[in-house]
């Protein structure tokens, strides 16, 4: 509108997940407005984000080197791997703390509506790591989707062969929870599974 | 989390309007796992943005050129002047497809608190135009809070000795609005400035 040069700014601000072109429009503004300094850092940011940011070459999760630190952590057990769908969710299981051996990111899960299918996710790669590594137990950590449950009892079955334990993490009622509010699936699986306490 | 440069990334991110530690987070793992053409994209169009887009000379609003397209237009009634508060407001009112004439953004209102003055504001300069140009009509379009109001009232008693009709934008019952959820005062000003229909 004001200019083309502006008009390029709220179309690539549109790249950024949940901005429409009204929201695209209120930062591009506030940018130029308000913090050219920090539009500047941001523009900084990211081309040296995408310039030095990659995949470690063993877990596949996000790094600066050839392998990542919890890769190469010598106070983490590597007996014990937890297989994700995404570098989100190794954030999100970090920031909980309640685990400290190593991951391995599949970077998806398998659709295959979608065309992915166990290749396009790594599955080969993982089923390989799983035989030359000294691992005990694999804790499948995908998302609790029908997608994300899938690709876990496709993972079970192609590791049949392996001397492994393989865990899922638990489904049930979450911290806070009100039952009267949890859907029926959870519930279920929350009474089913559940534990006891004396 | 990941390495130095993702966490600058998030920092980052968190400059723009309503984006908080979670969301800037999701956005930069969404910019490096899935589109980085994207993200390189818009690092080129905000530092474009911040080094060619500045203020009109003559109307405040934003240009890539000395003296913005619409101050420039021949089309454009130039006797009618809008006075709004933001470059934002030119772009709701240029869509709102309601006015013809130029514009005269102030970048702010007056906010004696927070030490915005008329001199911040550049009200001299806005006398100023008003003396030089052939100006019949200035139509404040300030926005209808309480510094929006005091600033048009301010526009008002300084310019009194200028043979100009200044007018105020309508207050009202917005399009669709019910008036059980309009709040009293707006609705006192619509039963107050009521328009005879026959």
């Amino acid at each position: 509108m004001f200019s083309d040069r502006f008009d390029q700014l709220v179309q690539a601000l549109r790249i950024l997940p949940s901005v429409g072109p009204k929201s695209a429009q209120r930062m591009a503004l506030h940018l130029i407005m308000k913090n050219r300094e920090g539009a500047n850092a941001l523009s900084v940011a990211l081309s040296e984000a995408t310039s030095y940011i990659h995949q470690c070459q063993i877990c596949n999760s996000l790094t600066e080197d050839e392998v990542c630190e919890i890769c190469l952590s010598t106070e983490r057990d590597s007996a014990l791997l937890c297989v994700v769908e995404s570098p989100a969710d190794v954030l999100a299981i970090e920031h909980s703390g309640s685990f400290r051996g190593k991951y391995h990111v599949l970077g998806g899960h398998l659709s295959p509506l979608d065309g992915v299918g166990p290749e396009e996710i790594g599955i080969p790669y993982l089923v390989q790591r799983l035989t030359d590594q000294q691992i005990k137990e694999v804790i499948l950590a995908t998302n609790a989707t029908v997608e994300g449950q899938a690709t876990a009892h496709y993972l079970v079955e192609v590791t049949k062969h392996l001397p492994l334990q393989m865990t899922r993490i638990a489904q049930g009622v979450p911290q806070g929870g009100e039952l009267e509010y949890v859907d029926s699936h959870t519930l279920s699986q929350a009474v089913h599974n559940r534990l006891t306490m004396k």
